[in-house]
This record gives C-alpha cells, structure tokens and sequence, in this order.
C-alpha cells in the first residue's frame, strides 16, 4: 500500500474509517467510510492515492462499481482524464448490458455493464472502495472481459487481507490505500 | 441554464443524453447520462458547470443522492474542496440516520442521510443527476433541515422543466446544466 498521500497519512485516513459492528448482518463488521467522505482533505488524499499508480498507463475508462464505488470511481476517472463507466446492480442500467453473478460477503448479487459503454481493446481499470473477499471485483473483471476491453487492473480506498480477495483477481495489479484487519472495534 | 461549459458546449453534453423510452416503466423517456459520463471531457465539462455557480458560497458539504447522484456529487465536491455525504436508500447507512419518504416519477421510495453527517449551521448543497418532478430533491432538503445544516440550494446535470420539479424547491437557488424536454426521441 502507499507510504503517505499527499494532504494526509495513510493512518490519518484510517482513523476516518468508522467500524461499525454487526452490519449489514451479525458478525460482520461493516468498514464506514462517510467520515473519510466528509473530510475534503482526506477524501482528495485517498483519489490522488487511488489514482497515481494508473498516472503513466493512459487508461481510457474507469470502472465504477455501484453505489459506493461510484464516490470514489468518478473522481478518480477525472484524476486519469479517463471516462466513467457505472457498472450497476440489475435492472439499473437502461440499455442493453452483459451480467454477471458474484457470492458477496454476506449473501450475493448481479452486476451489470452496457455493451456498448467499453470499446475493444480500451484500457480499463476497476475501481470500488473495498477489496474484501473479492467477488464483487471478479465479476467487474468479467464484465470487462465480455466487452473485449483490456483490463489493466483494480484500485481499492480499503484492502480487508483476511478476506483474500486478491486470489480472486487473476493476478492482476490490485493496490489499496490502506490495509485494515477485521478485527471489531479499534479505530 | 448555462450558456457555454468549459471544453464542451451544452448543445454538445446535450447530444451525450440518450433518450430511451419506457424505461424503467413504459411511458418514461429515461435520460441515460452514461455516454456523457463516459467521455472524459465532457464529463470535466459537465462537472465544473455544476460547481460554478457555487464556487463563492464557502460550501462545507455536498450531498449527493444515490445513486446517480454520487457519480456528479463527488468530483463536485472536489471541485469545491467541500466533503462529500451521501444520501442513501433505506437500510444501506450502518449509523444512525434520519429518514424522508418521497414520491418518484414512478413509484416511491425513501432517502437516509446519518444524523451526525452535517453539523448545525454547516452550509450545503444537493446535487443529483435529474431535476423531475422534485419530491428526491425535496426529501434530501428535509434530510439537511432536520439536521440543522444549511441548504444553499440545488444542482442537477439536467432540469425536466415539465415536470415541475422547481416548483418543490421551497424557493432556493437551483442550477441545471441542461433543460430538456420530456419528448420521446430526439436526440
């Protein structure tokens, strides 16, 4: 992960990241960042982070995936000069879409992208805010993989290590911000 | 509306909003924003004339609703070096949050926003992707009032003037990008 970001340090953002107990389920412990959000000298701190490894690799399109995704996604693809491409939940997007299922962390889901929205052979990055076990980004990864794009790799605010989702990405570059454990309380 | 945007005019950022009719219901003309969102300059365009008009207001925050919404609030938001907070669907915010119900162009729904998301006297604006018929952006307003904040006022990509959105603004400042009409088509 980065040493330190531009405005603030990594563990300044990490202590803007709220555990909250027990969400959406028992058991988990949901990583908050609407505090690190609402910090406007964090939240440029954590876009710049998740944009410069990409800043010599003349991406076309970042990948948004919805909804917290697309928070950091957005701004992001500005950082890179890149498009923005909103890879959504079913039934969202109102054009033709490829789909794909993925097992979450605590039930599962669909993810869809236009099939028209990633020309072949674009360069493409995923961008979501947390790496946890990593199948919300494999799906991304498929979704671009349909369109004939070039996947160049992820970008995490939040890797969650325990969880292994890095196994998930076929190798790929992946770079978090920050790296935190699962454990409950701390921070 | 605004006259000219910075790299794209508006009759360009016009052309990259594609109707598609009955969608989500039949006899809705959805307003598909994502060939905008994914050209990158039009997408900067689009971004700094929604911050513009707020550039001297000192706002501290920016709300954006999901989940559109996010995709513009967040980089304008950077561009007002404010802090982002989202208003969310129902259940979707892990800490406590205040709630307003709303009437949708088709259906209904309810926003969320946490309760210590936006300090008394803290200055605000809501931005989301579409201006029609008002009752999201009038629920968000709630959100803001009932957290003792200060709403500056509104900003939308695009305005459905027929749809009488404005008329639910209680009287506060609201930009729009474009103003469109509702006809099938077009475009």
């Amino acid at each position: 992960m980065a040493g330190e970001v531009a405005r603030r340090t990594v563990t300044q953002l990490e202590d803007l990241v709220r555990d909250v107990p027990d969400f959406p389920t028992a058991g988990i412990v949901y990583k908050d960042i609407t505090p690190l959000l609402a910090d406007p000298v964090a939240m440029a701190s954590a876009i710049d982070a998740m944009a410069a490894p990409w800043l010599g690799s003349a991406v076309d399109f970042v990948v948004g995936v919805e909804a917290r995704g697309f928070i950091l996604a957005a701004p992001v693809a500005r950082a890179l000069e890149a498009g923005f491409v909103p890879a959504r939940k079913p039934g969202k997007l109102p054009s033709a879409t490829f789909s794909e299922s993925y097992g979450l962390e605590y039930g599962h889901d669909s993810l869809e992208i236009h099939t028209d929205s990633l020309p072949a052979g674009s360069r493409v990055v995923i961008i979501d805010d947390v790496l946890a076990t990593g199948g919300t980004a494999a799906a991304a990864a498929r979704l671009v993989s349909a369109s004939g794009a070039d996947l160049l790799g992820f970008g995490f605010l939040i890797e969650l290590p325990l969880l292994g989702g890095r196994s998930q990405l076929a190798g790929l570059a992946a770079h978090a911000v920050m790296s935190l454990g699962t454990e409950q309380g701390g921070d």
